[in-house]
């Protein structure tokens, strides 16, 4: 005898709308992989005359998704509202606390509640499943959970965010400039209307604790973090860099340094033959260092319908197949808060590109502030632009302090020849 | 209150004995992950005197391992013997039908025997596991299983086995001959005393088996497949393959054509700067289209007493969390049977290198005889060898029907002034 299961879906967006048709299309496969009779009994949304792509009997639409949360006949509730606060908050809250099983797309909600939510899934009882909050298709989470189980992991990196991706590939690729490649990419669906916690790297930074958490076993960090994203990046940038033979990406990086937490999100620049470097357009990839299974890679389409769908699915189908399980690996109770590492400790090589008045003394001025800060110079280009009576100095370092990098650049605000705040990426 | 659970393992080669220490020291994790508290109780292998690197009891080793799979204190066996059928099949038929679960890492085994296992372990509600059996650390069955779940997976292109990876990487890149870097990965343990399944894609076609069924929700296939392996590679084709910006590796591959399975493994002609020619050393990884996910990519690595205890601890984590699952995902009695394409039908581009005396009329001889066979040439190099009066051929041709490129080669044995069976490597 199968078993029955009531579905709920809340938010009926692009993810939500293919999802709910996902589930009614899989339901056979998903009946025989789980021994169950699935059907969604409930499902909520902002509006419901809205024109959707799929129909539905009215009587099944609720009007307050808290509803929904506490009614008694639901057993799993899918959360796809999105934002950290608000209605997404209280529906998981509420749903968690009536004993249903949640799934949830938002990586702000659980990078900022997650700890809460999960103390409050393990008291009642039911899942938390959160695998398309990162990496979209990409089963990054249950790979941590499951697949490297007990391995201990000291580091992951990840290309994390399709919007960033896609937009300096696109710039690499067809020499266009940040704003117009941002304008395709908007039309393209690939950036949102406000694509900004997609491009000042907030939204890879969640993503970036979520992982941590998981794969160090720790409580979610709530700690200020290095964090640059990809707005101040020139196609000029993206040119010098072919021309070392290097590639623009920005990298969501968390590793374990003695004993201390060290999460980043900034660009890079990385080897263009390495593997990394050559992740393009709106794909993700993670790279995880394990012990004792080594280096393992994982790659998948990182946005969109199809990707969220199927990780939200891996979610569904965990529950059906009655995994109960800790939502982060270990008991709540176990995980422990752990302390950051001091950013300004962190040494790296710079590619540091000043705009410049083009008259002498100009780089004297440069490479003696530089040393000031004990900075040192491994490459130096000048391209000057005698019709602007400007140049573009680029200089890569040796590695240099973040407190003295960071120090450095700002002294650079009073001198009048520097034209603008120099641009900095870090080398990979 | 933690459940006790007793664990033996069968087999204590390089692998068994690795995991016999990761047991024991990650039993803290384990307990923590899982609430329950396990404890090694019996072990079996061939000679109990043996040199080992870790210290036991001699009350938990047992010289029959049979009498371990009837014992009512042992929980989970876990079989590290080897070899598709005798003890080892016994073992593991013996611990299902007396309601134990299995983990095993023996892919011989469960290619051959998976399907009838896999009834049995389902008629006694028991889990049989076998991660290890494909791919090393890199966890793709429980990724096909659990996180692309209800993906509907089409195609599946691998490289699977870490010794032929290793010689060709070698081959190209440092010059050295097959039999010379084989000589090398022997010494280094990269590759067996008789590395005769390793080389001839036999390992390779057992792995594809599995991920076959697996993906598509099939039984194990029983048909004669497309299989070659890598002992006819010589470093001439390395060579050549470097000059056409190509390189050589060897790839499992699997998918459904007109709802029929096509399974093959040979060696592939692949684009320099194409992700799986860049899969180098003892890497294993594996592309995978699904629908709705896209296209997704796993890498690790696939072999060794590291990745392959990191795949086994993920098979006991998961019997562990109670995670009871058919074994190829959906029921053994829903699994049908799957007509396989006619390889002979399939066309591919080939790469064709002929040994021959240098004299004149050969060339025309040869590309008479393509002609015959309806094989159209799109490019050729020939490199003569003044000194041994002989010259080699190489022919990159336009796509060709199996049969007829079978049939074709075959027809070059009467032939005296090919000194040799043409190697023939197919295009990526």
């Amino acid at each position: 005898m199968k078993k029955n299961i009531n579905i709920a879906i809340i938010g009926l967006g692009n993810i939500g709308s293919r999802l709910y048709k996902e589930i009614i299309s899989k339901k056979k496969d998903i009946g025989l992989k789980t021994n169950t009779n699935i059907n969604i009994i409930a499902i909520s949304a902002k509006n419901i005359k809205k024109k959707r792509s799929f129909k539905f009997r009215k009587s099944i639409f609720f009007k307050n998704p808290l509803d929904i949360t506490k009614n008694s006949k639901v057993d799993i509730v899918i959360e796809l509202i999105g934002s950290s606060d608000g209605i997404s908050k209280k529906v998981v809250e509420s749903a968690l606390k009536n004993k249903k099983h949640v799934i949830t797309a938002n990586k702000a909600l659980i990078s900022k509640h997650g700890d809460n939510l999960t103390y409050i899934a393990e008291k009642n009882r039911v899942n938390l499943e959160f695998e398309a909050a990162v990496g979209g298709g990409m089963p990054v989470l249950r790979t941590i959970k499951d697949g490297l189980a007990t391995n201990k992991i000291n580091k992951v990196v990840g290309i994390l965010n399709g919007t960033s991706n896609y937009i300096l590939t696109q710039m690499q690729k067809t020499k266009k400039t940040f704003k117009n490649v941002l304008k395709e990419a908007q039309k393209l669906g690939f950036a949102e209307p406000n694509p900004k916690f997609d491009l000042d790297g907030s939204d890879v930074l969640a993503k970036i604790r979520i992982l941590s958490s998981l794969s160090f076993n720790k409580k979610i960090s709530k700690n200020i973090c290095l964090k640059n994203g990809i707005e101040s990046i020139e196609l000029k940038d993206i040119d010098m860099a072919e021309k070392l033979d290097l590639r623009v990406k920005l990298l969501g990086i968390t590793e374990i340094i003695n004993n201390k937490l060290f999460e980043r999100v900034h660009p890079c620049l990385i080897k263009k033959d390495s593997y990394i470097a050559n992740i393009d357009g709106v794909m993700n990839a993670v790279i995880l260092e394990g012990y004792p299974v080594g280096e393992s890679v994982l790659q998948g389409e990182g946005a969109g319908p199809g990707p969220t769908s199927s990780a939200l699915m891996s979610d569904l189908l965990s529950i059906l197949r009655g995994n109960i399980k800790f939502p982060f690996g270990i008991p709540s109770t176990k995980r422990k808060k752990i302390i950051s590492y001091d950013k300004n400790l962190h040494s790296n090589s710079l590619y540091l590109r000043f705009e410049v008045k083009d008259k002498p003394g100009v780089l004297s001025q440069i490479t003696k502030q530089l040393a000031t800060y004990k900075i040192s110079i491994e490459r130096l280009i000048q391209t000057p632009d005698h019709k602007m009576k400007r140049a573009s100095i680029v200089i890569i370092t040796h590695k240099a302090k973040e407190l003295n990098s960071s120090k450095c650049l700002k002294s650079f605000k009073s001198n009048k020849n520097v034209l603008k705040l120099p641009t900095l990426i870090r080398l990979f």
